[in-house]
């Protein structure tokens, strides 16, 4: 099995019934998903999505891929959240973290992720002399982030290559057809690409949310929804040995007994970026009604220098869920040192990847006698097709252990609560009645 | 004062007579820190070295980095834990986070803190037609990852320009006179610099383990330190006023409330990594003996759109502390859009750092309303002096708040527990005991 998840060094923290005890509520919530039943069904485009996805828009978005690959040097995505981890994660899971310096084809920049002054010009700096493409990413149009910097970087690019070739440089993913982006680009003639309607931000990374910025890296869009297709498939069938199950009821067990937190771990730096889009995941699907374990994520054995020692020995709050990847994307020999000066020679005459796979199992033994409970989800490689695998794994696994924790894992009313106090502050139209209020509490 | 600790929205969840009832423990913990008659005495050194240091060898520091900036395309900076995170938090506040693609110079990349062969063969690709140097950081020599990546990248580069060149372009930073590394450098008559005995690696950003890198990205040393100078007389004091001491009350009172966790929050993306130093600080300090906070970091508005939910409304068992950058490092203003498409009019006419601010001023409401405590930070902006200041701030907390929690807070013995088991694993002489019992574990 290409992912899977390894409970065996969990023996000593949960029993094999309190797995048995739990299952009744698995199948539960495994009901009201297949049902479209429970809080939440009009956001459940996701579980089929990798059969379903609407083929001609996918071939658009490879031909859309291919033009800004051929006429780019540089892709802007402007996008926020949903609209802005996924295509990250999986870029830099697959590419690298150095993959603008690395890779043929154009650099992909990232922005309208923030309200930073300093990182928008720096995005701008990135475009001079440079030939750029943008991809706009908002279902409404008027995420504040992102239409901020895309007023912007609309500007640059006009300024750069007249009205006419802009028009030929903007790709717009966003409502099928209401809201203002998309009535903008369809004025402009920009090709757009939907974000359904029953699929949220978290959830968008194999819709043209994603798909794009995706494409135009380089990878292979078809093997990443063949992996979700197959996980559809592995995740699907309701059974204590589903791997997307076994991963949530760990997790809800060990909530259950009092842990608080939980700490995605990848020895692969690379995978830095799918963690944070993890923590979205998990964070704004169970983090509500006062409830929900908070993610956070490292990466090893760099972090073990860091939060090492709170993992090891601090407060008892958490749980490690580490992903254990088979195969690196390039391994190194180890050659032998003459004068063996740092005393590493007994490391000599092997991969490198496996003193990697040791330092893992080193702390998994470290960690697990610490008393951290620790579950592994093992995936095969960090590649295109993996990681199509990996992300249904996580979105069948939060979906189940949402319904167990008793929330509608599929809204965030909670991120509503900045939005509105900041147009407030900001003095925008119809927010009058509150800015008198908010302002007296921050004198 | 340039760096200075807010907590007028603090007001509802801490009264003013919890400061007063813990201020004795803060006198106490300032006294065992003075008379350095504490736990981890032997780790002061941090205290006075932004008026103790070596001028002689700040001296060779800067004539170092200006022979790197002028004979080298790329530093490789070789690394873990507070041998990595010092120096890179610091360039990334001052420089931005696409410092080596915008900023004139070698470009900087940090390497040896991971055992990952991907990311290694990212480094070596990285290399590639480049002219490079190598300042490898180990007080020992013998730190796995550090070692194991600079065994390569020696070879690397004796390999493309010859041994004698080589040994001219590797700067090791480690033992004033012990260990394998110092050995070694002597030999090859490589420039050393010191990794003195009585700072901890997590208190080394202002030696020589992070100037060196600091100074070949361009930043003033000078100012570094004497932001720190500064910082050492603004939080000497034992007052009540004494921000830092104010921080440490703090994060020490909502603790003992029974807050688990302390999220570190900004609104300049720059600033993240400075987050992952501050983590190391604080978690690496903290963390044992089965308590403390877990430190953890958000960028917003970027995160508001994945951990937003959770910070709103999830398990109430964190804080926030906000650093509050005053000034970015470079400003936008905001035109007027024809057609106003997305709505976002009432924003233009003023700088985009406003509607930053506004946005972090409703974060603040929100989540206070939500029941998350949050303190500020302030901080005047993100350059060298400032970066000095906020280390001493930071660092002067830290002690203090640790002292309260009856810790040592400069030792890290659980970091060994991972490193013995790995050794043992990988079957390093002398650990042969340990082997077969781990290996049985791991079936």
């Amino acid at each position: 099995m290409a992912v899977n998840f390894n409970g065996k060094h969990l023996e000593k923290f949960i029993s094999e019934y309190e797995y048995t005890a739990l299952y009744p509520q698995v199948e539960l919530a495994h009901k009201l998903l297949e049902s479209k039943t429970g809080p939440g069904n009009d956001f459940l485009g996701w579980m089929n999505l990798p059969e379903t996805y609407d083929k001609e828009e996918f071939a658009r978005i490879k031909a859309a891929a291919e033009k800004i690959r051929n006429d780019s040097d540089v892709l802007l995505v402007a996008g926020i959240g949903g609209s802005y981890l996924g295509a990250r994660a999986v870029i830099e899971a697959c590419e690298g973290v150095y993959h603008n310096e690395l890779a043929n084809g154009p650099k992909i920049y990232f922005c309208g992720n923030s309200i930073s002054p300093s990182a928008l010009n720096d995005i701008i700096a990135l475009t001079k002399g440079k030939r750029f493409s943008i991809n706009v990413i908002s279902k409404s149009g008027t995420t504040t982030e992102t239409a901020l910097a895309f007023r912007v970087l609309r500007k640059l690019l006009v300024d750069a290559v007249g009205e006419q070739e802009a028009d030929s440089r903007i790709y717009a993913t966003t409502d099928r057809a209401k809201g203002t982006l998309k009535q903008l680009a369809d004025s402009r003639g920009w090709p757009t690409f939907v974000v359904p309607d029953d699929v949220g931000g978290r959830y968008s990374v194999l819709t043209a949310v994603g798909l794009l910025p995706i494409a135009v890296a380089g990878i292979d869009i078809d093997k990443l929804m063949q992996g979700a297709a197959d996980g559809m498939k592995l995740f699907g069938e309701c059974s204590m040995e589903n791997p997307a199950y076994k991963y949530a009821m760990t997790r809800t067990i060990l909530y259950r007994k009092g842990k608080k937190v939980e700490t995605l771990a990848c020895f692969e730096p690379d995978f830095a970026m799918m963690s944070e889009w993890f923590k979205q995941l998990y964070g704004e699907s169970e983090g509500k009604d006062q409830k929900g374990l908070m993610p956070t994520s490292c990466i090893f054995s760099t972090d073990l220098h860091s939060m090492g020692q709170y993992l090891q020995d601090g407060s008892r709050i958490m749980f490690e869920t580490f992903v254990d990847v088979k195969q690196p994307a390039k391994d190194l020999y180890l050659e032998e040192l003459e004068g063996n000066f740092d005393g590493l020679n007994f490391l000599s005459g092997q991969n490198m990847s496996v003193v990697n796979r040791k330092a893992m199992e080193g702390t998994i033994l470290a960690h697990t006698d610490g008393g951290v409970p620790v579950g592994l989800i093992e995936v095969d490689a960090l590649d295109a097709y993996n990681m199509g695998l990996l992300i249904y794994f996580f979105w069948k696994g939060c979906a189940v252990s949402g319904y167990m924790l008793g929330v509608n894992p599929f809204d965030q009313p909670g991120v509503e609560s900045y939005k509105k106090n900041m147009f407030a502050l900001m003095g925008k139209p119809g927010y009058e009645g509150m800015k008198a209020e908010l302002e007296a509490k921050l004198k």
